[in-house]
C-alpha cells in the first residue's frame, strides 16, 4: 500500500453515513489511521432491550463491533466489505448513554481478512469486543 | 420441567416487545415449544447498509441471531437472559423484505446454555445464522 | 451435484487418515452422506487435562469439531479444505473413552462454506459442538 | 490482586505439564506476566494435517489458542479454568517447525472471563488466533 491511499477522516465519515442504519447509530468518524479506527455512536432510546434496566440490545453493540472491524480495514480497503462472520463478547450492561469504539486489522488478507474491535461506554469502561472475517477479493474486473 | 411451564405465544410476544430495541425491530412471535421459537421481524428502510443494494446490514441479522437465539429458551428460562457471546455466519446478501427467524436450544446448562438461531428471507432462504452462550445461572435470591 | 460423486466411507476414511493428525486421534469413517458424515475417534492417554480428572482436552474436541465439520463437505468438495474459522462450545467435561461426532453442512458456498459438528460420549451425551467457516473456492487452474 | 500472588514461571510450567495433553505438546513457559503469558511448543511429526504439505492441523492451533488463552488468566486464577467457548482464525499454513504463543487477558470477570492468544512460527509469522471464553467463577466450598 502507498501511503497516500489513507483516506481523510472526513471521507471515512461520508462514507459511512451513506449507510441509513449507520445514519441511524449516529456513527461519527473520530479518526482513522494505517489499520485503525475510531467511532461513536449516539444514543437513542431504541436501542433499548429493557425498560426497567435501560440496557442497550446485544445487537446494538454487536452491530458496532461489526462494522468498526469492517472500517479498520478501510485504509486497505477503501470501502465497507461484506462480513463473513462475526464473533461478539459482551463484557458488561451497556447503560443509557453514547458510545464508543476502537477497530484494528489482525491480519490482511487477499482474500480474508481478520478485524477485531472494542466498544466502550463515555466513562471508557469496556462493554463489549469481538473479531469478524471480512471478504477483502478483489472484485472481479 | 414441567409441560405447565410452556408459555403461550401471546406471552412471550407480550415479554419481548417491551424491550423497545425488539419493537423497534417488529418482531413477533409465531410459535413457542420446549426448546424452540419462531418469530418474523418487519423490514425498514433503516436496515440498509448501502443505498444502492439496499442490502439489510450485518448487525440487523446479528440482533435477529442473538434476540431468536435467546428467546428459544424461553421455554425453561421465562424471561431473555444475559448474552455472554454471539457468533454470526451470513449466508448470502439480504435484500429489503420482512425476514424469518427459528431459534433451537443446543445444550441446556445450570450456568451457561447455548441456543441456535437461523434467519430466512421471505421465499425461505438461509441468509444468516449462528449461536449464541447464555447466561441462564438463576438469579440469587 | 450428481449423485455418483459422493465417495464411499472407505474412500473417506483412507483420505482422512493420510493425515498422521487423524492417524492419531484414531478417527474412523462410520457413514457418510450427502452434506453429512459421522466419524468415531479412539481415545488415548495423551489426551488428558489433568491427571486427577481425566478429563479430555478442549483442544482434542475443537480438532474433533473442526475436521467433522470440514469432512461434512466432502460430498461437495472431495477432500479435506482449509479452515478459515472455527467456533467450538463445551457443553460436558468430557470423561476418558471413544468419542463420536456428527457432522452437517449449514451452507455450501461457492467461495466460503458453513458446517457444524456435535461430539458425544459412549452414552451419547453431548460434550462439545461448534461450526466452523471452510475455503471451499476452487484451486485455480 | 496483590502482586504476590503472580507464580512464578516455573511454577507455571509445572502446573501446565501435569497435563499429558499439554507435555505431548511440549508446552514450556516463556515468561508470565499480570494477565499475560508467553509459551512454546515443541513440533511434532504426528501433528501434520497433510503428508505433501505438512501443514500442521487446525487442531492442534486451536489447543494452543486455547490453552494460552486459558493460562494467560494464571495471575488471576492460579491455575487452568474450564473454557466455555472458543473462537479461532486461521491465517496462514503452519508449515512443519516449533510455534511460540502470546495470551492476554481481554476482560478479568467473577464468573465469565474472555482471554486471546496469537500463535506464531519460529520466524514471527502470526499463523492464528483466537479468543476465549472461561469460567472464573470461584469454586463453591
Amino acid at each position: 500500500m502507498s501511503e497516500t491511499t489513507l483516506p481523510s477522516t472526513e471521507d471515512v465519515q461520508a462514507r459511512l453515513r451513506r449507510g441509513p442504519y449507520h445514519e441511524w447509530l449516529g456513527i461519527e468518524v473520530i479518526s482513522v489511521s494505517e489499520g485503525e479506527i475510531e467511532l461513536s455512536a449516539k444514543w437513542r432510546e431504541e436501542w433499548v432491550v429493557n425498560p426497567e434496566g435501560g440496557y442497550t440490545h446485544g445487537g446494538i453493540l454487536a452491530a458496532l463491533v461489526d462494522l468498526t472491524a469492517d472500517w479498520a480495514l478501510v485504509s486497505q480497503t477503501g470501502r465497507g466489505v461484506p462480513t463473513i462472520d462475526l464473533r461478539v463478547d459482551y463484557h458488561r450492561a451497556a447503560l443509557r448513554g453514547d458510545l464508543r469504539t476502537k477497530g484494528k486489522v489482525i491480519k490482511f488478507g487477499s482474500q480474508v481478512s481478520i478485524a477485531e474491535a472494542y466498544v466502550y461506554d463515555a466513562d471508557g469502561r469496556l462493554l463489549a469486543s469481538g473479531r469478524g472475517a471480512y471478504s477483502t477479493a478483489k472484485p472481479k474486473a
